[in-house]
């Protein structure tokens, strides 16, 4: 057995806790499955009084986490700190900088410096794994970097925020408003108390980011995302969809189109039959889809402490079972400096069917303008459904729901802002775009 | 750039030939992510006149694929013959036994001699790579050996054998009966001339035993397994599983319980909300339940030239990138030598739900006995349907549907035995095992 693989673990919370524990309660099966011992010679986190439920014994303590990467005897950095600058970004690069093989759970620092730390780890011959950055313990980075080398990719999409899956699935299960399941998420300890970032799909958008490049070849591009969030589904919405065969998950969606990559999270009609649509609460689920392979889906927890630990050990004993200088996996798929720029594909080209909702004031005329507007814009449809009363507006009001077959995005835009125009919309219209699934 | 990886393929049938052509006209993108060419040196196959879509010229053919392994200049031997022995296994330990790295998608082989072949390559320090031999396309070896290392594992089970998935899917669907479908299975070539091998069971069974090693280091006991077929399916079962919010597939389940490892292949009941109630056709699902990830389920393609074929590839890329005697990825996720005896838990001690339909004479007193017989043994019952006339038996008939609460397999046994010596069945007694489920 050779020399024990030395860990430096930056940031304590619930992942880092849960990771220390693990590699010391498990050490004898771990030094079995990577052929040395595991062991964490320094850790580094705000408050050292708090009881970790780890032993502290022998192991250097850090206040500072950059110190640590810098000087720390150890053989590779966990950074679980969190966030794209400070202390996460520059104890990355003071490890790299000195050699060390590093691992990250931190989507934030790899969507915004993933390309510049990839080369800084490629020039050294050093690994930087971050599989829990990524849909927390579903192996999905894993998969896309080893296991389907050679596959030319087609589209990749997800359900890769477990806050946003959460709110819906309450929202359609219990038939409670946004407002008061997030409130629930947040009691759950579900969401953060300022929510933003998972529910405008920010933190869907950073994941995206990084699959994408790893399936497409690209140079990381999360500031090029279309964004919309699921503040604006309503009750209405998802009973909508669900009469249709529908049901409504955050999608983060990468296709490869013919003028580009379009990348995209918004809410999204999924057929009710599909697997993903059964994936519910805080799961999550990735599915690439490829030439030489298929349709691949992974569905697994996305989040909580001992499910990224699990994803974070996968990273450290991977390093473990390499040995210095022996293995050049390419940290984002291919050679950072062979990434290729960045070509996106504009949304007002994005192509597929929509389903529309306009609530609408009850009188004569208007159902014939809707069509009109529709079929001026060359948009055919699929299904027209009207309601007569919507559950968020007055007595006088109705719902049109509107499927459309596949359609461009600029052709919606334009027949919406016309109606928009026509002075009869309670309210501003609700349009939702369909994902077409195949076995998934 | 390094020296080309020189790649000898044993078998040339639809995964070699896909993979044949993959190698050849991907070269550039496959050179790029593995930091050195791949190139095919040798091949071996029955007949070297039918045209197979890739260029020949430049690689030596060999008739026997013995000695292929044996005295070509390879660094790789990909053994796609297939059968647990002769050429398969020869060449596989002639290619060990010479030093070559060696890439196999032959479960049967694995099933039959994995340990041996493990222990072979570990003492040399070679890898034998084995992605293809379970689910295909689906990187469940991989994502045991690598993403999991650390967890303990409860319990896994899947749906691994496409022409069951396929009859199953199509009976329910059409509602044709076990016969039609698996005529039209091998009309479409997703079932061979002789299927008694995948209907039986016996191929889920040896993919089964494969992961069920990975998963709880112990030894491959393949022959083991309980097993049971899906030929004694009727449409009547499928139709009173799809009445009770089940629906029936043909799962490999691995559980750890107090007395040993439980393997077993049987018709399963799953909730039909469930996610892999929703796998449907020739698609293949795996999940993995474990202390520290939770639950995963993975979805794709089983079977199929290009999709094994990417499986094979991810495997061979992984050696390229790896470097001589660099790396020691456990073959079996433990070392061979280190894995532990398989302690086999009896089937008759098994807990669960079942699924009883009897076939009875409709007369007065049955339903007394059959709720008698019931009682005596313990078990407790969660429905009672009964339907008014059997599709597959006379006027006088009726069918009786059971779902019980958890019980023992050894008390449903007695309690079905006692009943037959009744004698008011009509016909065998069905009974399926119901499967709890979680996310998946």
């Amino acid at each position: 057995m050779t020399d024990a693989l030395k860990i430096g673990i930056a940031g304590l919370g619930t992942v880092g806790a849960s990771l220390a524990r693990i590699v010391q309660t498990r050490a004898n099966a771990l030094a079995i499955a990577c052929g040395r011992p595991l062991t964490i010679t320094a850790v580094s986190a705000r408050s050292k009084g708090k009881d970790r439920g780890f032993d502290l014994d022998g192991i250097a303590w850090f206040d500072n986490p950059v110190e640590m990467a810098e000087t720390a005897d150890i053989d590779v950095l966990v950074e679980l700190i969190g966030g794209a600058e400070g202390a996460a970004d520059q104890s990355v690069r003071a490890a790299l900088a000195r050699g060390l093989h590093v691992v990250t759970a931190n989507k934030a620092l790899l969507a915004k410096h993933g390309v510049a730390l990839a080369k800084m780890a490629e020039e050294k011959g050093l690994l930087l794994n971050y599989e829990a950055a990524v849909a927390g313990g579903i192996p999905v980075i894993k998969t896309l970097r080893e296991s389907l080398t050679g596959n030319h990719f087609s589209r990749l999409y997800g359900i890769m925020n477990g806050t946003c899956n959460y709110i819906l699935t309450r929202m359609e299960k219990e038939g409670l408003s946004f407002a008061d399941c997030l409130k629930e998420a947040q009691r759950l300890g579900y969401a953060e108390a300022d929510p933003t970032f998972d529910i405008e799909g920010n933190d869907t958008a950073h994941k995206l980011a990084i699959l994408t490049t790893l399936a497409f070849g690209s140079q990381i591009a999360a500031d090029e995302i279309y964004l919309e969030g699921i503040s604006n589904i309503s009750i209405d919405d998802i009973q909508a969809a669900h009469d249709l065969g529908y049901r409504i998950k955050l999608l983060g969606v990468a296709l490869k189109t013919a003028t580009g990559i379009e990348q995209r999270v918004h809410p999204t009609m999924v057929p009710l039959d599909s697997v993903i649509a059964q994936v519910d609460g805080v799961t999550n689920a990735v599915a690439l889809e490829s030439d030489i392979l298929g349709e691949l889906l992974m569905v697994g927890p996305g989040a909580g402490g001992n499910a990224t630990a699990s994803a974070v050990l996968g990273d450290i004993t991977d390093i473990a079972k390499s040995r210095p200088g022996a293995q050049q996996v390419p940290i984002l798929g291919r050679p950072a400096h062979l990434l290729e720029p960045y070509a996106k594909a504009e949304m007002t080209l994005h192509e597929g069917g929509y389903f529309i909702r306009l609530s609408v004031v009850d009188r004569a005329g208007v159902f014939a303008s809707i069509a009109t507007r529709m079929a001026e814009n060359n948009i055919s449809l699929e299904s027209i459904v009207q309601h007569a009363k919507s559950a968020a507006s007055g007595d006088e009001s109705k719902n049109i729901i509107l499927v459309t077959h596949a359609t461009m995005e600029h052709s919606v835009r334009q027949a919406v802002a016309a109606i928009k125009g026509e002075g009869y919309l309670l309210g501003e219209p609700q349009v939702i775009r369909i994902e077409r699934t195949k076995s998934a």
